[in-house]
């Protein structure tokens, strides 16, 4: 990603960047029902990589499964490249964990930008103290043997009803998650920065006491005068 | 409404209020499923002022439509009277967001006493800052065109499956909220005030040790005696 | 309950309890979409002490039934053993309560261990500040009555979709509950202390950069040397 | 039952009968969500024997259980009296069986008047050929052990959401069913067999193009008096 | 409406309508989890004519609210045109009836063509059997003042997730209903009718045993000249 | 598949089927909510060919996209083998279409055995007149570019919740569709045939007002002699 593309990122929120993919037609990229565990942290940014599970077999999900190194969970866990986003098609069905703090404490160490399910984690209050951020539905401890199987790894997924690429830049804030088409990441990161200084001003003049009409859209005039004003005053 | 009404419904609790409903017939008066972005807050105390979402058609909802100062959405916020409760119809639905930060600012600035939807909010973790009570679903980044449109200012709504009317006196604290039907507002409110000093008094009895049976209903006289000598010494 | 098997149990997760039983082919126990009020606290353990509620009916269910000492709720609240988890099968319906603030403290009081409903408690910012374990789905203000008659005391209930029976091994903590069957309590206890030591020294072993694969589970028999080696370390 | 009020449920609507409880400030008598395998059959009429399934725990609800002639599920087949309603609490649960053909056939044989359940039967297919009327949510093929353990012979339930009493009477159409309290099952059924005239002669009318203003319900004398005549002409 | 127009609706289904407005950009006008309760009419078309319900406040919905003439419910049913389509919001909840047999009937011989509810219909196996469309989620015995209040005529409302404007163009076939924005009436019928033709003529080429490769879309133009032949052929 | 296995399943029921699987520790093997368009038809037999949906992202899903011969969706239809189940991902999301009338005729045209979808169809009206077995949640018109994006063929799936693999013996019947795994079909169908045998004489039984007691399962030996006297009568 470019890192100018990260750094606008950081400093926006998944509010605005959904406006900003509203207005390319793009209505269902923020994942549904997912919550951070720990809301204190800054911004998750990164580029997706997925992981799919479906629906267990038990004879397929017995405990002696993760033995095997090249288990799709254990091998996607060590392989994710740094700076990624994990992002687990859980189903939206959060009965059973998708994953838990050992894991999650894994990818942190190597060093994974943050974590994504539409399902549950386990050892959901440790994880809540890492200063890693990991969004959910729910905690669930039961293992993730006892509903889900591990079968696809950086294949197109679904995460919380919104469309996920490999690749595809995933954005959190302490509201939730949102998913950029690769090829828009650049143009809409920006678009976001200028959306985010605006609404910054126009947050500052409603706070003074004005009214949105005339300054949220600035169809007045003199409001657009005072924005640039203010843009040179803050040196944004 | 009434100074002292509204200063009685300061300082009793959503559940008691819906006692005192239960005993007039009125069962589905409690909003349900939303919660408090800022559970610290005193209680929110206002007559309702409303607002109707209705599934939103696409080319009736771009990002263009803000443009006109007629638009409902923006209309309501500023003509929402200083002291009232606004509160939105969003069918339940938490896809997309009711209102943003922005929005809420006016309305705290205006002098509202606070606002519900049985939707979402996005911005969330802004206006969860503010000191300002605001109800909700779940957090929701998306912009309200995404799937509302704003076609109602004042009329009967419900909200969370419960009936409310302009003028129902709509109170908060950190459980939820219920809506009083305009014209029981100051019997109901006093009645919960009487409630709240025997519930005081039975919760002190409680954790003095004392059994539930016979204190809470007071079918013994010797408990009905105590509280009498309670409320004395208390002065209430 | 063996006061070992107690003490073990306040020193394991739910999330290490469900794969003991998930090994025993017990896929159920973990009670659904319930969360602690106040999740600072140690875990809840005791043994199940159960209320069935059935939808009310509303001739049978007005504010005169609890003048009735006999009163299945009431009378449950003060004949729960010290040292029992009470939990109410409230048909996973949150649109009432299942309880109260007084009854909840009157339980603290009792010595009762905790409170799980998979409905909802009323007075809940009140309850969510007791040093008492209590879980439900989430707040409701509405008295019981208006959907919930309570007709069973000590019967086989279900909770969150879980089977539980008087006597079963009840256990909470920050992240949900999980129900033990009596004749595994001892067992399962002590597989959960195993199992937490070695997920401890999995967890220290990852956060110091180690590599799940071969670790955990502990393929490698290098692993469980030294995995042997910290117990001897530790005194575990 | 008496053999009166029996007759005349035969002839009334689960749509009247729910009018006449509303009278009387009952709101929950209807099963939610249950239809008919079979609609094509008269209404089922008897009183209600109950049967309480809970969460399945596997190791209780292995295949071998049913060796057992004291198992809840075959004793209640067996023991359901002639003229009866089997209602079963299956806590609109679905996804297995609460019960399949060969027990329909049983129970039908022994002369009970219908069976009903919140969740679903196996052998679908066959039991809506049986001149016997069985009511459910879905088809569930899978055993009931699955998910249902049979806990509680002929208590108090609920079932679909309505109370549902040992001996309350139980009426069901092509629409549904409805559980009438037991004390109050003669009035009732009389209350509803003078609104089914009324309604054969609105609908009569409303057939032969009169407005429904003044008529439902008849506001004008004219048609109250028109409502006498056509009973004496119609003999009812 | 258009006569022209009509006359193309009461030709296609409302899966090709689907599709002309998928191409307009409209996705939310299919309304979801309706049936129709007669599955073996022809089509049913006209001008929405709406009715809004909203939850039922107690006191205000006794049995005695019909006697009042002006009960929207009841004014509405006489004052829907004949030709319109009375669509119902009933906020998608079914647990008590939108309407029953005789208001239906009055409806039937008012000559209005249709009507739908996102809730349920009363007396629904006599409404099945009358000649007259009618869509609804699942019958539901209980009178609508169980939980509906008739608070608004002929403004837009929501029905099954689908806006719907007073005057937009409602069609209904075997499969569901479809609300067409009254501007795009004309056009979107005009288009619909070319693609059923060329849609009747793949399908008869695909019963022929032709690959819907190059065919569905016709890529390749030799499917585009035997579909000009076939129209001529067959004079459409 | 060996077909003598396919000759039996065409013989005996999902339900039946169920239990076998239950026997093995197999129980998320049916296909949750869904139903066969066409009742009337026999057993739908064949090995798994899957299609997996994601969420659909707008700009990848344009009415245009359908001329690329590679389309998965059509691919797919073109290339699901004679003889196999064509078994749908649809995440159970049944507000657009899986697939429509054409598709699905040139499907049975190709010699496929059925269907399956945990979403929708649209042309429902016309495929239910098929002697073609479709199976889905409920009709929905959209077309499948609204909601869903064909992305993977025949790799490992969810459907109603069940897990299917590529080559897992799929059957259908009026009640619903179970999946069995490949290794297991040929033993499960031979036992499900020998349980049919064993239902058949005890329905018979029943019907002749037999008690189940002893009967089913029979563990009275005389119910096992009279069965094996009735197998050799009708030569099962």
């Amino acid at each position: 990603m470019n890192p100018d593309t990260r750094q606008k990122l950081m400093g926006v929120s998944t509010a605005t960047l959904c406006t900003a993919l509203f207005k390319r037609g793009l209505v269902h990229q923020f994942i549904q029902d997912v919550r951070p565990l720990n809301p204190s942290l800054p911004n998750m940014v990164g580029e997706a990589y997925t992981l799919r599970y479906m629906p267990a077999r038990e004879d397929l999900n017995t405990i002696e499964v993760f033995k095997n190194r090249e288990h799709p969970q254990r091998k996607a866990v060590e392989e994710c490249p740094p700076g990624a986003v994990f992002v687990i098609d859980s189903r939206k069905d959060a009965r059973a964990a998708s994953a838990g703090g050992i894991l999650v404490s894994r990818l942190m160490k190597r060093g994974v930008a943050g974590i994504v399910s539409d399902g549950g984690f386990r050892d959901s209050p440790d994880i809540a103290k890492m200063p890693f951020p990991v969004y959910h539905q729910r905690p669930a401890a039961p293992t993730n043997l006892t509903i889900h199987q591990a079968i696809d790894i950086n294949v197109p997924i679904g995460c919380g009803d919104a469309p996920v690429f490999p690749g595809d830049v995933v954005v959190g804030d302490g509201e939730g998650v949102v998913v950029i088409p690769a090829h828009l990441a650049d143009e809409v990161a920006a678009e976001a920065a200028e959306m985010t200084a605006f609404e910054d001003f126009v947050q500052e003049r409603v706070m003074a006491g004005q009214s949105i009409l005339g300054l949220y859209p600035p169809t007045d005039e003199a409001n657009r005068v005072a924005f640039e004003a203010w843009r040179k005053a803050k040196g944004r």
